[in-house]
């Protein structure tokens, strides 16, 4: 082994001993000390390449070994166990997570960089039909009954507030895609940007009543009662995002504009001029589009108008097995055509749609930067094994929605009676 | 009989006389000289009246009887015979058109208004869905095979390119939607602002080569060459409009950057940086859509941008079947839905959708107007029949573009690995 392998085995096992009993529950068993790679090991190394599309990066096994396809590679993957490299083979989109998490495989090198090299070679390979059909079956998402949304959803948004102040705009705690009508923009202005283009597109007027389903900590129902005077009721299951949400209102004179209610969009009653959803459809699950179009069409009045805005997918497919079980479980980011079961049993007009996957690309790239910013506070509040997964999960979105494997969707709708309709959308550029 | 419905009944007769062998191949039985109506035939017209929805009109038959269901009636439909009334009660979409074309019924009052007050009774009425299926199984649309659309195509482009010039826009004789970002434009500067919202979405860059499927007279061809510098091969399958087209890009010295191909769709090859396609998809037929993708996959390069403006609906369902029959062949609106077969197989990402309902319904009434001003020369070169035949399509297109029974998308979509997009839509509002 050399001495350059040594040393890197050594941070590794820090990081291993570490996370053995972890935030995010990755069960663990703890690498044996491997003998020397052999002409297997190299072999299941071309292997694993082959099944992800034969990538341009190099392989650096446990003792030192390095192995690579190209002159050039992108980055290095370093494999500190046999066993580490047979889960990757197994199934590398899901094991590739949990490894990275605890330190049995590193990157070296530009992370996202390494992620977009691999996701390239994946959706250009063939193999992606049978194989990844299979894997997909082994990880199907986790349910959205009103049981298990609760669940779910606690497990993302109830981590803690404090968390997400760390690394999220400081003005609106926003934790979805912001919007930058000029990419020099800070996160704060592209945040506000993106506020007043949900509330342009929606035609806000002083006086008008607003349901708003899944409100994170309640950023966009304040700002809407604050900028354009209307009147919010907004729904969310996160008991800790709603708390945070009251106090906030409280605090800022806009309780009586604004009623943050902690239950499920199913349970909406009442008539509203505009339905509105930012970032909550990715957690509502295909099978329950429907009942979601069910919701608008017995909340939403004749001439009303409404917005969902997603995180999508150019063609029906699952989210990254890993992110679904260690980060979103549930999570389900659909094709437009999915998201026409909201809309076509009821006769909703879809009016404008608009991709704004490449924004989301750099609102992530702020909240990685911000994130590593304060990593050593995060890795106190929870561990190592913690903050990589997280890495893991920001990065790995940069280059999904880079490499086009994510979509963003704002959708803007009304009813199909209704000819309240702005004349063009020059009123969202002025 | 009074002496208003005697005076009525013989205006009918003239028209009926003129009409029974006429352009649109209606096979006209003449009308009976009917008895006076009887309590039964004032049954089957409030069974009609249910059937749609009861409009708020007033229904006089052959005899001067009148009868109505409301106090303010919208409209007056006159019957002039026992078996029109029969024929609107088997199928009021298909047998009003022929009926009217013939002047066997008859309206008075606003006819578009009379049009969109129907259309609104029956989108409002219960017995859509059982009633209409039945009906929409019987007016299955014809193929659009190879072979079919030819046929199809033939039978409404064909008919004469003076027939078009006299009431479509002078500048670029488009027989698509408008653009009026501005509603007090004449329809020839809002045609203009259509085809440079269609250059802008594209993102043409002098020198780009375009591809264009369905291309009209060639007007956006011509226009995107003189006015953005790109070369374009612009496919169409109607002999009488690639003529017109070729002539006029020599006439404007385009004829070395605009090559006008009389063939169909199917058979575009080579590679281009854009491919556009207005007001073809309705011809198209779903079951073809996902041919249609085949070619876009196979012509568009990797950077390339695309753009498809088609009518559509907010469901499935059949385009209404007097039109089909006698106007259009083979039309089929696709909803969005439908539309995802042309982009999902092959990994396309939506960037942009917009609807323009509003716009076509302003572009019908332009239309209409002129066709109204210069209908005198139109009956003497078809007839009677012809005439009030394109006066119900183009009133009626105008109802249902009015009552959301018919969207326009236009839809802009890239590859999924091209980031080549760009930063905001406010280009398209400069």
């Amino acid at each position: 082994m050399t001495s350059k392998a040594q040393s890197r085995e050594s941070e590794m096992d820090n990081v291993v001993k570490q996370s053995r009993s972890n935030a995010l529950g990755i069960v663990h068993k703890p690498s044996m000390r491997t003998s020397s790679s052999s002409s297997l090991d190299r072999w299941l190394v071309n292997k694993m390449l082959m099944a992800v599309g034969a990538p341009p990066i190099s392989v650096v096994l446990w003792d030192g070994t390095e192995l690579t396809n190209t002159q050039a590679p992108v980055s290095v993957l370093t494999i500190n166990d046999r066993q580490a490299l047979i889960a990757l083979l197994m199934d590398p989109e899901y094991n590739f997570g949990d490894l990275y998490s605890v330190g049995r495989v590193d990157v070296q090198g530009n992370f996202t960089e390494f992620l977009e090299t691999v996701y390239l070679a994946i959706q250009k390979c063939a193999s992606k039909s049978s194989w990844h059909r299979l894997m997909a079956w082994r990880h199907h998402p986790r349910t959205n009954s009103l049981r298990g949304s609760r669940g779910n959803v606690t497990h993302h948004y109830d981590l803690s507030n404090d968390f997400y102040k760390r690394w999220l705009d400081s003005e609106a705690m926003q934790y979805t895609c912001a919007y930058f009508p000029r990419r020099d923009m800070t996160l704060e202005q592209a945040q506000i940007a993106k506020l007043h283009h949900v509330c342009r597109k929606l035609q806000l007027k002083p006086g008008d009543t607003v349901v708003e389903a899944g409100c994170g900590w309640g950023g966009l129902a304040r700002f809407m009662a604050k900028h354009y005077g209307v009147k919010v009721r907004a729904f969310n299951i996160s008991h800790e995002q709603v708390v945070f949400a009251r106090s906030k209102a409280l605090e800022q004179g806009l309780a009586d504009q604004v009623e943050y209610v902690e239950d499920d969009y199913r349970n909406i009653q009442g008539q509203y001029d505009v339905f509105v959803s930012v970032g909550m459809l990715e957690h509502v699950g295909a099978p329950h589009f429907r009942s979601l179009g069910d919701v608008i069409a017995r909340t939403l009045k004749d001439d009303g108008r409404g917005l969902i805005h997603s995180i999508g997918r150019n063609s029906p497919g699952l989210m990254n097995s890993w992110i679904e079980k260690r980060i979103f479980p549930g999570a389900y980011p659909p094709s437009l055509r999915e998201m026409m079961d909201i809309f076509e049993p009821h006769d909703l007009s879809v009016l404008d749609v608009e991709n704004l996957r490449l924004h989301y690309s750099k609102t992530l790239e702020h909240w990685l930067q911000r994130f590593e910013d304060c990593s050593a506070e995060i890795r106190v509040q929870f561990d190592e094994a913690f903050v990589r997964a997280w890495r893991l999960y920001l990065a790995g979105s940069i280059a999904a929605f880079n490499t086009g494997e994510l979509q963003l969707f704002q959708v803007v709708f009304n009813r199909a009676l209704s000819n309240d309709i702005p004349w063009s959308r020059s009123h969202l550029y002025q």
